[in-house]
Protein backbone atom coordinates (compact mmCIF):
# COMPACT_ATOMS: atom_id res chain seq x y z
CA UNK A 1 0.00 0.00 0.00
CA UNK A 2 1.21 3.46 -0.62
CA UNK A 3 2.23 5.81 1.82
CA UNK A 4 -0.87 8.64 1.16
CA UNK A 5 -3.08 5.61 1.13
CA UNK A 6 -2.74 5.14 4.89
CA UNK A 7 -3.06 8.33 5.73
CA UNK A 8 -6.59 9.71 6.84
CA UNK A 9 -7.28 13.03 5.50
CA UNK A 10 -10.11 15.34 7.38
CA UNK A 11 -13.16 16.09 5.34
CA UNK A 12 -11.63 19.31 4.16
CA UNK A 13 -8.98 16.98 2.67
CA UNK A 14 -6.07 17.72 4.99
CA UNK A 15 -4.03 16.03 8.11
CA UNK A 16 -2.04 18.03 10.21
CA UNK A 17 1.27 17.88 10.23
CA UNK A 18 4.00 19.01 13.04
CA UNK A 19 7.24 20.01 12.12
CA UNK A 20 10.42 19.14 14.44
CA UNK A 21 14.06 19.62 14.63
CA UNK A 22 16.77 17.31 14.93
CA UNK A 23 17.09 18.04 18.18
CA UNK A 24 13.46 17.37 19.19
CA UNK A 25 12.09 21.28 18.96
CA UNK A 26 8.70 21.51 17.88
CA UNK A 27 8.74 24.14 14.85
CA UNK A 28 5.70 24.72 13.56
CA UNK A 29 2.52 23.15 12.96
CA UNK A 30 0.79 23.36 9.39
CA UNK A 31 -1.36 21.23 7.07
CA UNK A 32 -0.92 19.14 3.86
CA UNK A 33 -3.34 17.62 1.50
CA UNK A 34 -2.53 14.82 -0.98
CA UNK A 35 -0.97 17.22 -3.30
CA UNK A 36 1.54 18.68 -0.74
CA UNK A 37 2.16 15.29 0.53
CA UNK A 38 3.44 13.79 -2.41
CA UNK A 39 5.15 16.88 -3.08
CA UNK A 40 6.92 17.14 -0.27
CA UNK A 41 8.20 13.09 -0.70
CA UNK A 42 9.16 13.87 -4.02
CA UNK A 43 11.23 17.18 -3.42
CA UNK A 44 12.58 16.85 0.28
CA UNK A 45 11.65 19.83 1.55
CA UNK A 46 8.54 20.45 3.42
CA UNK A 47 5.42 21.62 1.43
CA UNK A 48 2.00 22.60 2.97
CA UNK A 49 -1.60 23.73 1.90
CA UNK A 50 -2.25 27.11 2.98
CA UNK A 51 -5.93 27.12 4.09
CA UNK A 52 -5.69 30.96 4.04
CA UNK A 53 -4.53 31.53 0.77
CA UNK A 54 -6.20 28.13 -0.51
CA UNK A 55 -2.57 27.15 -2.30
CA UNK A 56 -0.18 24.86 -2.39
CA UNK A 57 3.03 26.47 -0.30
CA UNK A 58 6.53 25.70 -0.08
CA UNK A 59 8.32 26.21 3.36
CA UNK A 60 11.08 29.02 2.47
CA UNK A 61 10.15 29.50 -0.91
CA UNK A 62 10.18 33.57 -0.37
CA UNK A 63 12.08 33.60 2.59
CA UNK A 64 14.51 31.14 1.68
CA UNK A 65 14.57 29.37 4.94
CA UNK A 66 13.78 25.73 3.34
CA UNK A 67 13.06 22.72 5.99
CA UNK A 68 14.49 19.81 4.30
CA UNK A 69 13.09 16.34 5.29
CA UNK A 70 14.86 13.62 7.20
CA UNK A 71 12.29 11.92 9.02
CA UNK A 72 7.98 11.29 8.87
CA UNK A 73 5.87 9.88 11.31
CA UNK A 74 2.54 8.40 10.95
CA UNK A 75 0.31 8.37 14.53
CA UNK A 76 -1.77 5.28 15.49
CA UNK A 77 -5.31 6.84 14.27
CA UNK A 78 -3.18 7.93 10.55
CA UNK A 79 -4.49 11.55 11.13
CA UNK A 80 -1.34 13.14 12.11
CA UNK A 81 1.79 13.47 10.42
CA UNK A 82 5.27 14.43 12.34
CA UNK A 83 8.32 15.95 9.82
CA UNK A 84 11.68 15.86 11.01
CA UNK A 85 13.47 18.70 9.72
CA UNK A 86 17.74 19.25 9.22
CA UNK A 87 18.66 21.75 12.39
CA UNK A 88 19.32 25.31 12.01
CA UNK A 89 16.61 26.94 9.66
CA UNK A 90 14.53 29.14 11.25
CA UNK A 91 10.48 28.07 10.81
CA UNK A 92 8.45 30.87 11.55
CA UNK A 93 7.73 34.31 10.19
CA UNK A 94 7.73 36.45 12.63
CA UNK A 95 11.87 36.04 12.61
CA UNK A 96 11.99 32.84 15.29
CA UNK A 97 13.55 29.61 15.43
CA UNK A 98 9.82 28.09 16.15
CA UNK A 99 6.79 29.42 16.20
CA UNK A 100 5.96 28.16 19.77
CA UNK A 101 8.31 31.23 20.74
CA UNK A 102 5.45 32.00 23.58
CA UNK A 103 5.52 30.42 26.67
CA UNK A 104 2.95 30.18 29.94
CA UNK A 105 4.53 32.09 32.29
CA UNK A 106 2.42 33.23 35.46
CA UNK A 107 -1.02 33.66 33.58
CA UNK A 108 0.24 35.16 30.72
CA UNK A 109 1.98 34.06 27.13
CA UNK A 110 5.55 35.48 27.29
CA UNK A 111 8.40 35.62 24.50
CA UNK A 112 10.89 33.32 26.11
CA UNK A 113 12.87 33.06 22.39
CA UNK A 114 15.38 35.84 20.92
CA UNK A 115 14.37 36.32 17.06
CA UNK A 116 17.29 34.69 14.63
CA UNK A 117 16.39 37.37 11.51
CA UNK A 118 14.33 40.06 10.63
CA UNK A 119 11.13 39.06 8.69
CA UNK A 120 11.33 42.28 7.17
CA UNK A 121 14.28 41.65 5.30
CA UNK A 122 13.32 38.09 4.90
CA UNK A 123 9.52 38.60 3.52
CA UNK A 124 8.68 41.24 0.23
CA UNK A 125 5.79 43.69 1.02
CA UNK B 1 -5.25 39.57 28.67
CA UNK B 2 -6.26 36.07 30.09
CA UNK B 3 -4.12 33.36 28.56
CA UNK B 4 -7.32 31.98 26.40
CA UNK B 5 -7.86 34.72 25.05
CA UNK B 6 -5.15 34.96 22.76
CA UNK B 7 -6.07 31.39 21.22
CA UNK B 8 -7.48 30.91 18.33
CA UNK B 9 -10.02 28.48 17.88
CA UNK B 10 -11.40 27.24 15.30
CA UNK B 11 -14.79 27.30 13.73
CA UNK B 12 -16.03 23.90 15.32
CA UNK B 13 -14.43 25.77 19.01
CA UNK B 14 -11.30 24.12 19.05
CA UNK B 15 -7.14 24.37 18.59
CA UNK B 16 -4.86 21.34 18.03
CA UNK B 17 -2.45 20.41 20.85
CA UNK B 18 0.92 18.81 20.57
CA UNK B 19 2.22 16.85 23.34
CA UNK B 20 5.78 16.86 23.76
CA UNK B 21 7.77 15.29 26.51
CA UNK B 22 10.58 16.32 28.63
CA UNK B 23 12.81 14.84 26.07
CA UNK B 24 11.33 16.62 22.84
CA UNK B 25 9.50 13.63 21.84
CA UNK B 26 6.38 14.09 20.33
CA UNK B 27 3.75 12.20 22.19
CA UNK B 28 0.09 12.80 20.48
CA UNK B 29 -1.86 15.31 18.72
CA UNK B 30 -4.93 15.78 20.28
CA UNK B 31 -7.88 18.76 20.25
CA UNK B 32 -8.51 21.59 23.06
CA UNK B 33 -11.79 23.46 23.51
CA UNK B 34 -11.99 26.21 25.69
CA UNK B 35 -13.87 24.06 28.58
CA UNK B 36 -10.53 21.38 28.35
CA UNK B 37 -7.44 24.24 28.10
CA UNK B 38 -9.51 25.36 31.24
CA UNK B 39 -9.37 22.49 32.65
CA UNK B 40 -5.89 21.77 31.89
CA UNK B 41 -4.64 24.79 33.31
CA UNK B 42 -6.48 23.76 36.50
CA UNK B 43 -5.55 20.46 37.57
CA UNK B 44 -1.98 20.10 35.68
CA UNK B 45 -2.90 17.71 33.56
CA UNK B 46 -4.08 17.26 29.81
CA UNK B 47 -7.77 17.66 29.29
CA UNK B 48 -8.74 17.34 25.47
CA UNK B 49 -11.74 17.35 23.85
CA UNK B 50 -12.81 14.11 21.98
CA UNK B 51 -14.00 14.81 18.53
CA UNK B 52 -15.51 11.19 17.88
CA UNK B 53 -16.88 11.04 21.53
CA UNK B 54 -17.86 14.65 21.81
CA UNK B 55 -16.98 15.18 24.99
CA UNK B 56 -14.27 16.17 27.51
CA UNK B 57 -11.30 13.23 28.01
CA UNK B 58 -8.41 13.37 30.30
CA UNK B 59 -5.55 11.69 28.89
CA UNK B 60 -5.04 8.57 31.23
CA UNK B 61 -8.62 8.76 32.64
CA UNK B 62 -9.21 4.72 32.21
CA UNK B 63 -5.73 3.26 31.14
CA UNK B 64 -4.04 5.63 34.52
CA UNK B 65 -1.33 6.89 32.35
CA UNK B 66 -2.06 10.76 33.35
CA UNK B 67 -0.15 13.13 31.85
CA UNK B 68 0.93 16.01 33.91
CA UNK B 69 1.85 19.30 32.49
CA UNK B 70 5.25 21.38 32.88
CA UNK B 71 5.08 23.92 30.34
CA UNK B 72 2.18 25.48 27.44
CA UNK B 73 3.21 27.08 24.29
CA UNK B 74 1.32 29.09 22.20
CA UNK B 75 2.53 29.40 18.11
CA UNK B 76 2.73 32.72 16.22
CA UNK B 77 -0.73 32.85 15.19
CA UNK B 78 -2.13 31.91 18.21
CA UNK B 79 -3.74 28.52 16.60
CA UNK B 80 -1.95 25.84 17.69
CA UNK B 81 -0.97 24.91 21.42
CA UNK B 82 2.12 22.46 22.53
CA UNK B 83 2.06 20.84 26.06
CA UNK B 84 5.27 19.89 27.86
CA UNK B 85 4.57 16.66 30.22
CA UNK B 86 7.08 15.19 32.01
CA UNK B 87 8.67 12.03 30.63
CA UNK B 88 8.39 8.59 31.24
CA UNK B 89 4.01 7.94 30.67
CA UNK B 90 2.93 6.03 27.56
CA UNK B 91 0.93 8.35 25.66
CA UNK B 92 -0.71 5.75 22.91
CA UNK B 93 -3.63 3.68 23.20
CA UNK B 94 -1.98 0.86 21.19
CA UNK B 95 0.54 0.14 24.13
CA UNK B 96 3.80 2.06 22.27
CA UNK B 97 5.10 5.79 24.38
CA UNK B 98 4.18 7.74 21.38
CA UNK B 99 1.58 8.01 19.21
CA UNK B 100 4.11 8.24 16.54
CA UNK B 101 5.62 4.68 16.41
CA UNK B 102 5.56 4.06 12.40
CA UNK B 103 7.87 6.13 10.40
CA UNK B 104 9.17 6.36 6.25
CA UNK B 105 11.18 3.44 5.63
CA UNK B 106 11.56 2.39 1.81
CA UNK B 107 8.46 3.96 0.96
CA UNK B 108 6.09 2.28 3.54
CA UNK B 109 5.27 3.03 7.19
CA UNK B 110 7.28 0.76 9.35
CA UNK B 111 6.84 0.28 12.97
CA UNK B 112 10.31 1.42 14.96
CA UNK B 113 9.28 1.34 18.73
CA UNK B 114 8.30 -1.49 21.25
CA UNK B 115 5.37 -1.21 22.95
CA UNK B 116 5.93 -0.25 26.83
CA UNK B 117 2.62 -1.61 27.65
CA UNK B 118 -0.08 -3.68 27.10
CA UNK B 119 -3.19 -1.67 25.69
CA UNK B 120 -5.19 -5.15 26.18
CA UNK B 121 -4.63 -4.79 29.89
CA UNK B 122 -5.23 -0.89 30.15
CA UNK B 123 -8.77 -0.57 28.67
CA UNK B 124 -11.81 -1.88 29.61
CA UNK B 125 -13.97 -3.57 27.03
Amino acid sequence: MALIDEIKFDSAGLVPAVTVDEKGEVLMLAYMNRESFEKTLATGKTTFYSRSRQKLWTKGEESGNVLEVIDIYLDCDGDTLVVKVKSGVPACHKGYASCFFRKRVAGAWQIFKEKVFDPEKAYKK
